[in-house]
């Protein structure tokens, strides 16, 4: 594939031949999801097993089974945090927990009913693990590698040409398959929908990893920076973003009964299932994923009369995919 | 007020004193919220009656009442659009029709269930109000007044020094209690969480107001420019946002029992309640709303370590409260 082929570039070639709002069979641009649905098997990465976070919840009120997956972040990024999941869904730890906050427009949490809610009720906190990492607010953010000081980074989600970043950061793009924001010297994940990062108390505090909460509104990127992102729901996020917002401050729900019961948390590969399930996501590196990128910020699919020129980064998600497991 | 206090002057003057983040009880830096509720009297603007309009649902499974309010937008955006919504709400045309799409991420979609959704199972649509006018799509945005040309736009989002938009237009700001995008020539509703839209189907239709959505996740704002927004829901998002997502494309419901029934949806004015709900907003041209705009881009609150310096105009919400009625 060919990395130098920039989105900038993709777009002077598609420009010259506008598509005309009728032609719904026949266009010569491609929707997001066109480009996605035919992208080649060789800009697939698989995700490993030991990268997903898997959390069943009890049924619903019909029964129907509950079940989040979350892929964890790769290195560099909140890699202590992440070791305490590990240790976590290891001792079974979050089995017997809840839902405990419901807000709107900004996160579903989880985790320990007793945890930092002064209306819960509850007069004890579960205890953790031994053997937790206790991690600096530093390690929010990773220090840059010096080759990224002088190449320019590829698949920026180019605004416009001036614009390299947005309010948050100097460069927003995405690296490994996640959407990172940067500074002259250091980088961090951004807080989009779907984002999974660790609760915590006021600083020194940094959390242990025990407390997570997602991201189910307008992404809050004020909290990049101050709080560690480890991963993002790629399955099931509606089990939580539809879930009855809670009426206590915060969101958190002031009537115990309210709070969904969490069955397991697992590690994908710790999981008793055959098939276990299997992910990919778009190679953010990939030709098809400057494409998509590309068709994101510029719409010319016949819905849309004029195309907006730029994007958000949490208006690009990454394409993930279930696949058969093994 | 002193409207030439910008939001960059009072992020010099506040720089000074960094808060501890121990400090809980007592700050120099208010929080946003802190400084909503003591803004003085005289900054809050009351929403006329006539600019609301009041969607009463089912109640819910508990026999909770469900009742969503919108705010229609000032002139001079959408105006024929909103012509259309007050014909409609005059004439009780929502009342027996439902919510036909809960699309995760997206939006809520209301109106007639036969109304472009092939797997509706519906094979009639629900004849309109005579007298409804056809709106082009250049009425999506409006010709820059002169003035805006030559003067520099208060209540700007400063990101950075050298930025006053983002990825979707030249500038964005706050501007009679809405946030606009703006280019040179033309000035934009911007759609941000909460935003209500008329659906529409392929150009060059531009949808009759009949067919509405709300936005329920991330600011989709390709959206801008080829949909017109006609307002937002200033209470009650909820009761749209915790449905559960539909399992047809789109996120239609293909399963017509699951479409939640509008009641009806009223004008304000029309209500017969005694009294009648009643809303102000926090004014965007006030001094308040400048500092609390900048505590938005600039977290100080003892939660937070690394302030963003900068914000996504979607999230800086403009401020509304409601009040007794009359």
């Amino acid at each position: 594939m060919n990395k130098l082929l920039s989105i900038a570039s993709l777009a002077a070639l598609a420009v010259s031949a506008p598509a005309l709002a009728q032609e719904t069979e026949k266009t010569e641009y491609p929707s997001p999801n066109a480009i996605v649905d035919t992208a080649p098997a060789r800009d697939w990465v698989k995700i490993s097993p030991s990268d997903l976070l898997v959390m069943d919840l009890a049924p619903d009120a019909e029964g129907n089974a509950r079940r989040v997956v979350i892929q964890l972040m790769p290195k560099p990024f909140s890699q202590g945090w992440i070791r305490n999941i590990r240790k976590l869904a290891a001792a079974h730890w979050w089995d017997g927990t809840s839902i405990n906050r419901v807000q709107d427009n900004y996160v579903v949490q989880w985790g320990d009913a007793g945890y930092d809610n002064p209306e819960s009720g509850e007069t004890e906190q579960k205890a953790l693990p031994e053997g937790l990492e206790i991690m600096t607010d530093r390690q929010y953010e990773m220090i840059q590698q010096p080759v990224a000081l002088i190449k320019l980074p590829q698949n920026m989600v180019k605004a416009r040409e001036d614009q390299r970043g947005d309010g948050y950061a100097t460069w927003v793009r995405h690296k490994q398959g996640w959407p990172i924001g940067s500074g002259r010297f250091s980088q961090w994940p951004i807080h989009c929908y779907g984002a999974v990062g660790v609760g915590r108390n006021l600083s020194p505090d940094t959390g242990s990893g025990a407390e997570l909460y997602t991201v189910i509104g307008h992404a809050p990127r004020h909290l990049d920076r101050n709080i560690a992102v480890v991963g993002r729901v790629i399955e099931g996020i509606e089990h939580l973003s539809s879930l009855p917002r809670g009426k206590g401050q915060l969101g958190f729900y002031e009537d115990a009964s309210k709070r969904v019961p969490i069955t397991s948390i697992r590690l994908g590969e710790a999981l008793a299932e055959d098939p276990s399930p299997a992910f990919e996501y778009l190679d953010t590196e990939s030709e098809a994923f400057a494409q998509y990128a590309d068709a994101r910020a510029n719409r010319r699919d016949p819905f849309f009369i004029k195309p907006a020129g730029g994007a958000d980064i949490c208006n690009i998600p990454v394409p993930v995919r279930r696949v058969s497991g093994e």
